[in-house]
């Protein structure tokens, strides 16, 4: 009988899993399936409205995904292990057994899962970082609304009852785990990215109180956290060992997929947002990145996480408010054929990707977008492609912030649909970056890196780098930063660089964030007095 | 026999005529024709290509559009007066006897008429505005690459020949009036505005060499320049004595057709661009502001001219970018709906309405527009929402110009055809200027206008007070200014004043404006790499 691994990669909107043999490494099949109940932001699924920034799951969805995706590609087959990714952090509060106290409270909000995006957190971590703690040496000093801690600090505040009854407080990828294999296992790239978690000191004690008592000690990525239980293995008919590895968060799990394992290799997960990690020998504190974290990607090395809050989405969100075709896809075509049909021009504007706030350098949530430099001659396609460069001149911030914080950079591999799909902005990436750059060829790389996670765990391969080489990108095409190209860009860049420093478009930007009191009488949602 | 007069209206696409009962001021007809050549911006008729910034237009188009429109107006008729209006500066160089240069050299682009909007004499303008000479002081200290100066200065350094054979440089209104009467009249609205003639000095004697012996004193508005000659009484069939008005500048013609005869009143009229004229007794040198010229408008009145290079123009670039039905009527009419529905709220983006540079306070072209704090809740219609905004933060810094200078602004009257269909807009700029405004109920305001001067020339009526009331707009609409939304729009036009004043953003929007050297490796236009 055949041997098989399988990968489940769980994202914002749907669970994707794959297939592979575990002798070739071959990609054999995939399957997705959506979340039922999807992103809430608007509304519980009793029709209870939301305050706006909230963004809801429901963990029974993650259990059907799991379910419905382990069925289509294991049943009756030898699964040797499962290796596991999710979006983090995306918090839950549950009983000591792992109920989620939505089941048990579905009319209440803080009841449910809280997506990586929610953002009404702002203010709680906002308090954690004004306060200062050591904890934060490795975080730039701050703690993300995104994170454990800002969430379970509104849990905490505006609603004690519940958080008073939750045992637990648990990324839904380690909840996942518990629930295929019985055991509450907590994964170290999880809390050590969304919990502060360090070693020696380990969780932060104090920072919201009641918290510590809900977690429990993580182990490392790589490591087995049990077996499929029976009940999985009756309801998917799955047979063989089955190993469950610990979970993994999304972003990082794709780096062995991409052959990523080595010090001063840099890849970007170009998704919806984008998130770039990078590995170290040591650990260098540089500002202005979202955190490091020992074995937080590949063992033995330190890796830092830095991002972009949209990257995707921007291009996506002009689209599809601006279309150009009969769907999303044929408006992207469209956009992209006549964007490279575009002189290089000084007089293009310039944008700054801020769509979702500024993730890093700043870590300011409330920023917002802008684009200078319009005028009567420029059109639709010329916006695009100045969102297109702002993307690339965001990611060189990044990579700019990693070199100036000390820690070299040494090869870019970028990677995902977006990577694949468009040629034009990875050679805008390169000749911005003015470096080359790596676009691994391979379909899935993030379910195929879960997979390889839980390979090793499973102890089917000998390290990352093994499995890396089993089941990894078999190919790669490479951009070359444009002679001519990199000085015009270099000069954008400045401009953009001008503008993200510019206190009074921060200001500015502030201000349109903060709601007025009503006593400014502007905070009337009245519409026109017409 | 009835008496009837004409109005005529000669704007940047089309001359358009209204004819009018002498007796009752009833206007019975109107009539439209396009220029044949319509703008020349990218190449003469011959073929030869144009460079960038320039915008011509061929004299000829202007008599035959002439002669079309009187002829449907006045064939047969009895016409008392003619008056006429026309875009300014658009002079042309001609021979002693008036004929255009472009008839004997219709492959040269200087040879032709230079369109308000040509924009390519900049350099011109900046130099005579560096050397500081005392007649610009009633203009800001600046003259602009739009008046007649510079586009002189261009002429005649790029193409000394041509300049060496025009005994005339003119404008089109002078021109064609001189067309119609056989006399050279320059119009002392034209020659004030866009010459910098003042009384007693003239015309600034020195500012380009030759320029002064091909202009000609001019005489005040409401003048008589002539009567219809028997070569174009024959052409149009027009009986009567035909009293030719002294041409005026459009925007200034259309102020008594909307009654704004008095000190305090302002005037925008809101074309692709808009203009705003204020009456005052006395001239104050404000600041900013582009020229202020006694008779200018009114006779025994000081009128200052402002404006914003782009206005309707803005909104039209957006729907015809970002299209919303099967034609601009539609995509405004679908987004002016949208728009209308929308809450009011803090976080919606903030524009600058610098599409075609910045005309007052700043008296830049090279300026570009913006717009700051877009996210991904951001709609198409919250950004055209931003741009209507931008719009009136635009007239409302022009008012707060006239008023920080010490001139009165007592009422605001808006006038053209977007006042007219975008009460939207109409009450938006109440609220932003925390006015009343004014929207005369008036068809064919400006060419109405043009017939009002014509009668003053003819002694049809006593003064522009007499002509306004006879054929002037008999009706108004009011807005008013809302009191929940005065303080929502004064905060958010506090942000649009400090990006305005933002020195970061303008040097960027100045290197962008500012072709790299060759050698910077950029200015290429070659396209991608790839």
């Amino acid at each position: 009988m055949t041997a098989y691994i399988i990968g489940l990669d769980f994202g914002t909107e749907s669970a994707r899993g794959v297939l592979l043999e575990a002798a070739t490494g071959a990609a054999v099949a995939s399957h997705t399936h959506p979340y039922r109940h999807g992103v809430m932001t608007a509304q519980l699924p009793n029709g209870r409205k939301l305050p706006r920034d909230w963004a809801l799951q429901h963990a029974p969805d993650y259990v059907e995904a799991a379910e419905t995706v382990l069925t289509a590609l294991g049943k009756g087959r030898e699964i040797r292990s499962i290796g596991l990714d999710f979006t983090a952090s995306t918090p839950l509060p549950s009983l000591a057994d792992g109920t989620p106290l939505s089941l048990l409270h579905p009319d209440e909000p803080h009841a449910y899962v809280k997506l990586w995006k929610h953002h009404a957190a702002q203010a709680w971590a906002d308090r954690i970082t004004a306060a200062k703690p050591a904890y934060l040496r490795h975080y730039s000093n701050r703690t993300s609304s995104e994170w454990v801690l800002a969430k379970a600090g509104q849990l905490a505040d505006e609603a004690p009852h519940l958080w008073r009854e939750a045992a637990r407080f648990i990324e839904a990828g380690d909840w996942l785990v518990w629930q295929l294999t019985g055991r509450e296992v907590r994964s170290k790239c999880q809390a050590g990215y969304k919990v502060h978690y360090q070693e020696p000191q380990g969780y932060p004690a104090d920072a919201v109180p009641g918290l510590i008592e809900k977690l429990a000690p993580p182990l490392p990525i790589g490591h087995p956290a049990g077996e499929l239980t029976a009940a999985w293995r009756t309801k998917t008919g799955i047979e063989g060992p089955a190993v469950v590895a610990v979970a993994v968060i999304d972003a990082h799990a794709v780096m062995p997929a991409v052959a990523a394992t080595q010090p001063g290799v840099i890849v970007g997960a170009l998704g919806t947002s984008a998130c770039y990690m990078l590995l170290d020998r040591s650990c260098k504190d540089i500002p202005g990145i979202e955190g490091a974290v020992l074995d937080g990607a590949i063992s033995g090395l330190w890796c830092y996480e830095s991002g972009q809050a949209a990257f995707g989405d921007v291009l996506a969100w002009f689209v599809r408010n601006f279309p150009r075709g009969v769907d999303e896809a044929a408006s992207f075509a469209a956009y992209n054929a006549a964007a490279a049909e575009l002189p290089k021009e000084e007089v293009r504007p310039i944008a700054i990707d801020w769509w979702n706030g500024c993730r890093v350098p700043l870590g300011d949530s409330a920023l917002t977008g802008l684009m200078v430099g319009m005028s009567l001659r420029h059109t639709a396609v010329d916006l695009y492609h100045s969102l297109m460069e702002a993307l690339c001149f965001g990611a060189r911030r990044i990579v700019d912030t990693f070199t100036d914080g000390g820690a070299a950079v040494e090869r870019v591999i970028l990677t995902s649909g977006i990577a694949e799909r468009n040629p034009l902005l990875m050679q805008m990436m390169a000749d911005v970056l003015g470096r080359d750059i790596e676009v691994p060829g391979i379909t899935n790389a993030t379910a195929i890196g879960a997979a390889i996670h839980g390979a090793v765990a499973a102890g089917l391969v000998a390290d990352y780098d093994a499995g890396a080489a089993l089941f990894g990108a078999k190919s790669v095409k490479r951009y070359h930063a444009d002679a001519t190209s990199v000085p015009f860009y270099e000069r954008r860049y400045r401009h953009y660089l001008s503008l993200c420093q510019d206190s009074r478009i921060i200001e500015v930007l502030h201000d349109l964030a903060r709601p007025a009191s009503p006593s400014d009488g502007g905070s009337s949602q009245d519409g026109s007095s017409r």
